[in-house]
């Protein structure tokens, strides 16, 4: 069958947070798209399966962005001299209005596509904007590359200019629910998800419908949290019976539980918000170069990481320039040792491993089994050629130093292959 | 003659630390290696040089990276949990131990300087080993890419290991002397420098006999200051007559004045030390990713900038682990709005105007007239095509918007050709 062969090359993933699992020369087996695990030697009873020898070649599970914005990759790497809010007006809500033409969306879309295809991604959680037609475009954009994604029709129903903002709730969830008729279940691997963009721009009716439509459709959602000092200030504003941001959400029922959901940001988070989001199996969205650009601060990411919530990384482009999560690793254990040294010197930086993780496994989970290759796991999988001009050295590198230099070196020429439940796509 | 051409394209530099200067479709002469302006229309008196038309490409002043350890190009991304002593001790002095032997420097040099010329960077001041041998191969290397650049044999005297440190003063003078003689003069592009690695591996009598040597040579010099809270400590351990870290230099008579001087770092200088370094006209090598990666802090960079020191990028290999000074602009910008979010809201962030020139002019001023195209300036220049790949957007850009995607996007790809004193050399 197609969808199953035995990879041989080193073979690198993450056991947990902490740990990581290295096999040289070792075998990965998909069956069917799913992973039946590593080997040292390869079992007889796979004997027969395709062999595909990446030799000295990493092997490497494909990576999640769990946090990303497709309508902004236009402006990726412009205009980032403003906070949040004037960002958002200035630079994000202009361009994102532009996909109400589908020829533009097209064109744009075909480019991000494009190019997440080509980086060392396989999932992502993405946001598209309050458009349907733009939105349906960009899913099967993605579909047709072969990655797997949950892409969000935006809702905004207030504080936003009137050339960008549903007339009213009521709007809002029609439009919303028009879209989800024609696109659950109409894919294989792309996938709805309720995505309000977040408090300050959604009604409370309009997040209490969104709730009815969560239930009906059995939905999982993303948006953005505590972010930014003024956003949460403002947010404490327009919901005063809120006891902090997260809360906002909370009482609209959208904040994990029995809603799956994804939190980008948690740069601010109180503790209380903190530990809601365990309770409630919330996952973060921790975005590290786009919290570094928009002047928002840094996340203690180490701590939540600690306290066992459940986190992954975003390249929340266009806060973020680089589509690679390999750039999102580095920049998060980067930031974390600022933050160790300037702010508490009890968070203790990240390390290789709490990083890898993230990019691979803790973001993976929110889409089942993925990011890595114990058995039964979704078998993404990208394959890296370090051998390659940019990553040239005198040493003799193990296989945990090549990964470090891959975090901190790579681009989309050392991707050598990916597979993508079981699929090559590259 | 060769050195004698016109280039027509889109050219941007550096009018001061906040002004660029932007011609669309301009030309710029060079003269016998040297800038003879820019110019809306071609006058006359060039109109028989050779004309070579760059097109839509941008034409920028060659990028000057005021601080790089070679021989630390080895291990870039590699090893990067600790701190400054313990990285030290722990990855780089074994490293640069090897470069006593001829074999492994010739291959790890090699390396390094074929990179260092596919990089956007025309010039570098290069720390090199205590080595001699080494040290001239790798001048004579840089001498032949066509690069310019001040190459230091490093002076270590104490608190090295036995291994990587020269027995006495005398020892580490004699042959710093030794090296002197058979360099200086000997090649076009490649100077000797100073290097005495920093207070903690070099005693007081070494650096009084450095001074000596500085004044016999008339050389300019270059090392560390203020980096880390523990290095700090430790030099005011030793150098208990200094007022602070800078002052050991200054007693010395090695930190400005008729000594022209680069300090790499300056995180954590106290007032005093940034006053004496404006008086002396010391350089400051701004490190942005190396201060992150070694867990070192933020320099307050904007503000030494508007008090009108002399300022410069450096990417610190293998502290940091590209050579790209574009990405010590993006770097720069990005830790700036850190320190402002949670240190000190009255050092306004980095600007692309303030990252562009320190990468060009601010450090360019090191080499003399260099890093601008204003007539009588050596004539540096790299042209960048930011037509390709991994540049892709709908939008139309402006020049100052195309020359912020090249600061956070650019890659060797992009460089389309580069000039040195005239010489193309990619």
């Amino acid at each position: 069958m197609n969808n199953s062969f035995v990879l041989k090359g080193n073979i690198c993933h993450s056991k947990n947070p902490n740990t990581l699992e290295i096999i040289e020369n070792g075998f990965l087996v998909c069956e069917d798209g799913f992973s039946k695990g590593i080997f040292f030697k390869l079992p007889e009873i796979y004997s027969n399966l395709r062999l595909i020898d990446h030799k000295q070649n990493l092997i490497l599970p494909g990576l999640t962005d769990l946090h990303i914005h497709a309508p902004q990759y236009s402006f990726r790497a412009l205009s980032m001299d403003l906070e949040l809010l004037d960002w958002l007006e200035t630079n994000t809500f202009p361009e994102e209005a532009k996909y109400q033409n589908i020829d533009y969306a097209e064109k744009a879309y075909s480019i991000f596509t494009d190019d997440l295809k080509k980086s060392p991604n396989t999932r992502a959680c993405i946001f598209a904007t309050i458009h349907n037609e733009a939105t349906k475009y960009l899913m099967k954009l993605l579909e047709d590359s072969g990655l797997v994604t949950m892409v969000g029709k935006v809702n905004m129903d207030r504080n936003s200019p009137e050339y960008l903002c549903e007339k009213n709730p009521e709007t809002s969830i029609n439009h919303t629910e028009k879209w989800l008729s024609e696109t659950i279940g109409k894919f294989k691997n792309t996938y709805p998800i309720l995505t309000p963009r977040f408090i300050p721009t959604c009604s409370d009716e309009l997040m209490k419908n969104l709730k009815d439509l969560q239930i009906k459709f059995d939905l999982p959602m993303q948006s953005h949290l505590s972010e930014n000092p003024s956003e949460i200030k403002w947010v404490s504003e327009l919901c005063p019976k809120s006891a902090f941001y997260g809360d906002a959400y909370n009482q609209a029922g959208l904040f994990g539980g029995d809603c799956k959901t994804i939190m980008a940001h948690c740069v601010w988070s109180p503790e209380e918000e903190i530990d809601l989001m365990r309770k409630n199996g919330v996952f973060i969205a921790h975005c590290p170069q786009s919290n570094t650009n928009l002047s928002s601060g840094i996340a203690p990411v180490s701590k939540s990481l600690d306290k066992g919530l459940k986190i992954g990384l975003g390249s929340d482009v266009a806060g973020g320039s680089q589509l690679s999560v390999f750039r999102a690793m580095s920049d998060a254990i980067q930031a974390s040792k600022l933050y160790w040294r300037l702010i508490d010197e009890s968070a203790k930086p990240l390390t290789i491993e709490n990083a890898f993780y993230m990019g691979t496994a803790g973001g993976g989970e929110f889409f089942g089994k993925v990011g890595k290759f114990d058995e039964g796991y979704e078998f993404d999988a990208v394959v890296i050629d370090d051998s390659l001009e940019n990553m040239r050295t005198t040493l003799d590198l193990n296989i945990k130093q090549r990964l470090e230099r891959i975090i901190y070196l790579s681009d989309d020429r050392n991707i050598n292959a990916k597979y993508v439940r079981g699929a090559r796509i590259l």
